[in-house]
């Protein structure tokens, strides 16, 4: 049976076997590691890295909470039962060139006291620059993972990331999207374990694609205004990530750690007012991929 | 009789001198104008300054906008009446020089089409550097503006913007506070007219006590240490406005300008993965003092 110490276990060999990939291809700097308890029951372990060759900081974050839900968060849940357990990975990358993307990653169980449960997760990139071949590929190797257990996945959870990685006031998604899930659960425990299977796959996709983006852009050469357009791409991220993100909401309002959730904002973001690329420039073409509804594949 | 077009033409007045005495304090770069409409009826006026000799980024805003209230809002509002009318001016300056405090003010009239009205508004003052001194004149000076209208304000008013200007999930507050008041009423016509001229004291409070900052800091050194710590302080200062501000969530909830909102944000922020201050440090001294219940006076 997948018991809670199953889960946690198997979540942080993943969270192990993602950094030392990302410490592979960085070649720099390794991982420093942050145990931490969370007053109202659980607690983590935050991974984080600052100044790699490539990436400029970065965090996977372990956490497994348990503890009473507050009333807002039960509100939008829409559940009575007050005792939770969640526990889960979350990944976030910024590097220090606009030509390689940022990538985000986050596997999820959440269980309530009555043993409702379910798993929640997803991947999407976040590219300064939306390179349509690279975007392609990207979403072959979700639908291949995917694939693998329901070929209905890919799909659906293609459009669920279209819509949940969107930023409404800036009429933007948050960069090229992914897939995100939510809400996933099943009557048997076959059923359960599969869909475990299944979160365990999403996160062992991380790696691969993102050490596979780092080796090809390492080198690429950028200029001054190209690094401007990414701290202004990386303000549109802070904004997603303060104002609409669940788990960053989830996190704040269940007394998270404040410095694990938000590890997943850069470390430099800017605001010009009013900025408007110029017509036919690489940052006018990246604006018009930043939509909805765009079939990569 | 008090009506919208009084009201507007008085704030539009305001931001006018307002940016005259600040162009006049810079003395490099002018307030270019932006005149905008709101699709759901109404626009604004916003004036942003950009790379001045002391001001960074700063905008003082004009809005005067009507249409249909979102339910989101009627419901934390606790209103029923659907059709609202809004007018107000927002600053907010964020300066070069880290030994230059942040200072936001923001005043405001609303009203429904039942005739219900509420005048709302305040002003806080976010130091990089906390100067003891300087918060009691600071605290002194709108003392004095809410003293020429009623002994209760501020007192009041102080309590309150320790309240509103907090970031829970840091425990501190996001400045030094200063006065924040909400839902002003009066029954009379007198009355009215007495609000509207407290909220007009308020706004003219701004200009002589920024431009007395900026002329007491401009000439003070500082280093690139200095410098990162101002960049962290306008993090807290961006995870404020984003996740906590209940102007900005009513901006962007009711499709106001998106760029004129966000306007609050500073060119540039930074977030480093658990930044601590030296034991006896500036900074650490700062993070002191940064609580809720201070009285200054």
């Amino acid at each position: 049976m997948l018991t809670r110490e199953l889960i946690s276990n198997r979540l942080i060999e993943l969270q192990g076997s993602i950094c030392a990939a990302l410490e592979n291809a960085d070649g720099k700097e390794r991982f420093i590691e942050d145990n931490w308890k969370r007053e109202g029951g659980g607690g983590g372990k935050s991974r984080i890295i600052r100044h790699g060759n490539i990436i400029e900081k970065g965090g996977v974050n372990f956490s497994a909470v348990h503890g009473v839900l507050p009333e807002s968060i039960r509100e939008s849940l829409k559940v009575q039962e007050k005792v939770f357990f969640a526990a889960g990975i979350s990944i976030v990358m910024h590097p220090h060139s606009p030509h390689m993307p940022i990538m985000h990653m986050n596997v999820r169980y959440f269980e309530l006291s009555n043993g409702q449960y379910w798993f929640g997760g997803g991947i999407d990139l976040t590219p300064h620059y939306v390179v349509e071949e690279e975007a392609k590929w990207f979403h072959g190797e979700l639908k291949k993972t995917c694939d693998r257990f329901d070929a209905a996945y890919y799909p659906k959870f293609k459009a669920w990331a279209d819509d949940y990685f969107f930023i409404p006031h800036r009429n933007e998604t948050r960069g090229i999207g992914g897939i995100f899930f939510d809400h996933l659960s099943s009557e048997s425990q076959e059923g359960k374990q599969k869909l475990f299977d299944f979160i365990i796959a999403v996160g062992e996709t991380f790696a691969p694609v993102y050490t596979k983006l780092m080796k090809q852009k390492k080198d690429l050469p950028f200029n001054e205004s190209q690094k401007e357009w990414q701290l202004l791409r990386r303000g549109r991220y802070v904004e997603f990530n303060l104002i609409y993100d669940k788990g960053t909401r989830f996190g704040l309002e269940t007394s998270g750690r404040t410095e694990s959730i938000l590890m997943s904002l850069p470390e430099t973001a800017s605001w010009y007012y009013d900025f408007t690329p110029t017509a036919g420039s690489e940052e006018e073409k990246t604006l018009r991929l930043l939509k909805r509804g765009i079939h990569w594949i």
